[in-house]
């Protein structure tokens, strides 16, 4: 089900990845997965979770939690609910909300503990090393000023791709997805031929015309 | 189904107000609703909101948006997609979550244009004033020292409802709920014959060992 | 000293407005206010505050205090202290460092019993209005989108002007400047003849290639 | 001067760090730094940093500088600026101002290029080592459950102190200093005898009745 390389989009609150509009999206990208057999999750908000995880067999995760427990915490969700509620994982620290490294540190031991994936987003090569020291499940390095872009990742700085693999792999054995950009299977392929375990990708999904045709065009770089 | 006095129930982050426990809480407090005739509502987190929503009849309200559009924010929910999957109403600037004036201005004005109940959380008399020229629906003032606490704000500072009222009056016809430490009928009775339109309650109810007893007993307050 | 119009110029962080160079355009400023007998004021950075004060006879304002007493707050400032160093007063809730609105109205109280002036910066008229009943000495209405642009609110927006001054006026007497994209003294003259009791401005003077001309051209557009 | 073992005194916002009777405090520091050759620095609050590096010699660090370069941030004040002031180095992520990774890495590498020393906070052993991966001149872990409180670092948890140093030696050569509840000669020797380089204290210095008392049973632990 979760298995490398992977593809994981994640929704934003992109009109078009909210509401129905997002539930369709994620039958879209479900029915992909199983079709072509290949791995693809999905981050969605809070609001539209469960109902988007009761009718996808491909991992659902949550694009943020926050690091409390159970208690005073008017709006507010946690890791715990987050997996009582079904998440498959949880994007942290993503570059439009970052979080503290102790709250960081919180949530990957948390995600452990409970059995949830962990997905750290950092910002270059230095922020990767030091985040795998905390051993989180998977690290995706996006550098900020290419997100939302329409040049990649793989295509402006292949360098920064494999510096982060190294850093991460001079600490600690974490599987490293990039992220920034990535608009076709072209940069998915390149990313993957340069150590990237996959891709994190947003607007080149869920902001397409013909969602279908881009995440099947993403799915041929990855064979 | 909305009509005043009300008393909102803020199911807050307290594991008996989250999963499985928040939604019997829920189903217990829109039975009590009917059984008596009287105004409850509840407001809940965002992962819980749509499968809560979808077995009462009472109002449910979100314990916070954020104040963005639709576009590129992971991680963050906002009050159209709150409307679009069937919110009653959002609390805004929970002593837990504070915002910016700005902030709480364009939730207001966005509540109203989607036909959406605003209800606004203030700390004393002068702040409800402030927020009243904003024209929410609903003000609702809490002392911050005795939110959680063992004496209810109808007991311990009576003069502050007064003045709150007093207040909002002064500048817009606002109704004003008031809460923090209320327990018990004679705190939710007080509170009316002194002006309030309804209380906010929150551990009184969700960390109650008999929470259907607690709200009778709230509710024996109000008739 | 303190009397009314008043140009504020906001120093920001910006390079010329920090450092030696800040303390040189405090002296400018500080200069022309003497000789041609008008009202200027400036608001600087934490780090440069005494420096400045110490050299001038203009009021200075701190850009930000937090809301916090004395106490274990490490990297705080408050108000307590910027009184005992000798601050004129403060800018609260400026667009880049907006803050609760419990928080303003703590620094509005607290500025009061210290004898201190407070100045709130605010997005509109609605709430302007707000603001207003919590009796800061002068609010400063700019439009966020014009803030740092070639176009002055006085001529975007002049209705945004009026409409300002009449929201406070109908809730407490409080004096309003206006802010956002001030250049010239065509600006400022048209802002006053609309009602507005000075104007607060940044780039127009701190990024001025000749501040002295800019600012001296700002005086004749007050007089 | 900079040289391990040191003691790293934090003033807080305490009143007694603050105004003039920060700068008594600070005078006192030095005095006993020089009296007993012994490594002492201080960490102080930006409103009264130019005032006190005018009259101390031992090194005075900033408690906070925003992530920010120079530009439009109205109430920032940044590294470039603590650099051009005589800040001697940052404190950086303290508990009482957590920052996100990426701030982190930014003033670590800014500090580097503008030859000022970087302190990194820290709260346990695991994000001990991930921030060592970013190579800050030092890193200070206190555990926040002991911070300001009656027992220290050293005799309530003297595993974490051993732990810490583990994890960070085995990601790059850091020093390591420890804090939380220190309060005596005994409390630093056993932090030293453990492997630390020096503590970091607050309460223990900054509230005691005697402060010159206080300092100077601290450098007896380290002698």
């Amino acid at each position: 089900m979760w298995k490398l390389p992977v593809i994981i989009v994640n929704f934003k609150l992109y009109p078009t990845g909210a509401g129905k509009r997002g539930l369709n999206l994620a039958k879209i990208l479900d029915e992909v997965s199983r079709d072509r057999d290949v791995s693809i999750a999905i981050a969605v908000n809070s609001l539209n979770f469960s109902q988007i995880k009761s009718v996808v067999d491909i991992p659902v995760l949550l694009q943020h939690v926050d690091a409390v427990d159970y208690g005073a915490h008017t709006g507010r969700i946690n890791i715990d609910l987050a997996k009582e509620m079904g998440a498959d994982g949880i994007l942290i620290n993503h570059s439009e909300r970052r979080l503290t490294i102790a709250d960081i540190d919180y949530l990957i031991q948390r995600a452990r503990e409970l059995d949830i994936i962990s997905l750290v987003c950092t910002n270059n090569a230095r922020v990767s090393g030091a985040i795998a020291f905390l051993e989180p499940d998977m690290i995706a390095m996006e550098p900020p000023e290419l997100i939302g872009g329409d040049i990649s990742v793989s295509t402006a700085r292949p360098e920064a791709i494999v510096e982060t693999i190294e850093a991460v792999k001079s600490v600690k054995s974490v599987p490293v997805l990039v992220g920034a950009g990535i608009k076709n299977g072209q940069d998915v392929k390149k990313a993957i031929e340069l150590g990237a375990k996959g891709v994190l990708v947003a607007s080149g999904i869920v902001k397409a015309k013909d969602p279908k045709k881009a995440i099947n065009d993403l799915v041929d770089g990855m064979m």
